[in-house]
């Protein structure tokens, strides 16, 4: 199973006025994130389902993904929140119980995406690896009964590598 | 400072009667490190050198890189060896005492390349990561007098995700 994590595009500056949740992407972010979507299709890359944090710039990442036709799904997931605890979504992994060959793509946000990542490959939290936003993560699920520190990673890309 | 780790390209087969340092690059190796090089170039990636292992099918790819106008210094490291000791390599870099904005790029063997990541970003060796051939890993390096375990990953991508 491989998992590709995307860090949702740049969105527009925080407001007194406006809870987080509730940030838009910006138009440059909604640009670039349309550029991976594109990437990721030349790629031939399809997700059977996106699963994203609700918040409202990740939701609209999401929905950018799936209208690339890189998925046919989109799923609100709470544990993708920015408060969000991995081993509820590990939890909901498993119970869903998917195919080995599937292909899921989360949508969130920092530092979640690089912590989980490294709980999944090398089981605890260092803070070693760089993720910008719309960069994406793909780790290989080797072990979906046991996932903790016994994934492999194979792609870790900020953006300009990807669309230039 | 930032080190590029990138693995030679495909190389022609094994065969009994020719030494494993004196493969060359297969022509399809060829093809995709020139399409590496090319996307390297419009990312405005320079090196300030490339240090390559003395096998032939690494220093064939290093060639491909500086043709490209990606550096114009190459230089052969035994380190860069598929035996060769990362110890060997730290030892002649902090002797170098390079700019802090230095690019460097090596271009070596697996399993070497990611165990020297893995020691370099987590300080021990896990063989969690997966690097194709012609793939890149991108660290950087932020405290050269201890690299071990204190370095960052920005960077992990096989060819297809770059030149595609």
């Amino acid at each position: 199973m491989k998992i590709y994590l995307i860090r949702h595009g740049i969105a527009e500056l925080k407001a007194i006025d406006k809870p987080d949740a509730d940030r838009m992407l910006a138009k440059r972010g909604i640009v670039k994130i349309q550029k991976i979507a594109q990437k990721l299709s030349r790629l031939d890359i399809k997700f059977d389902v996106i699963i994203t944090s609700p918040y409202r710039r990740a939701q609209e990442t999401a929905i950018i993904l799936k209208q690339a036709a890189l998925s046919e799904q989109i799923i609100e997931h709470s544990a993708l929140k920015p408060e969000g605890n991995i081993l509820e979504w590990i939890n909901s992994i498993q119970e869903q119980n998917y195919p080995i060959d599937t292909n899921i793509c989360l949508v969130g946000h920092q530092p979640n995406l690089t912590d989980w990542t490294e709980l999944l490959v090398w089981g605890k939290i260092q803070n070693r690896l760089s993720l910008k936003k719309a960069g994406i993560i793909g780790i290989e699920l080797l072990n979906s009964s046991n996932p903790i520190g016994t994934c492999e990673l194979f792609l870790l890309t900020s953006p300009k590598w990807m669309i230039n």
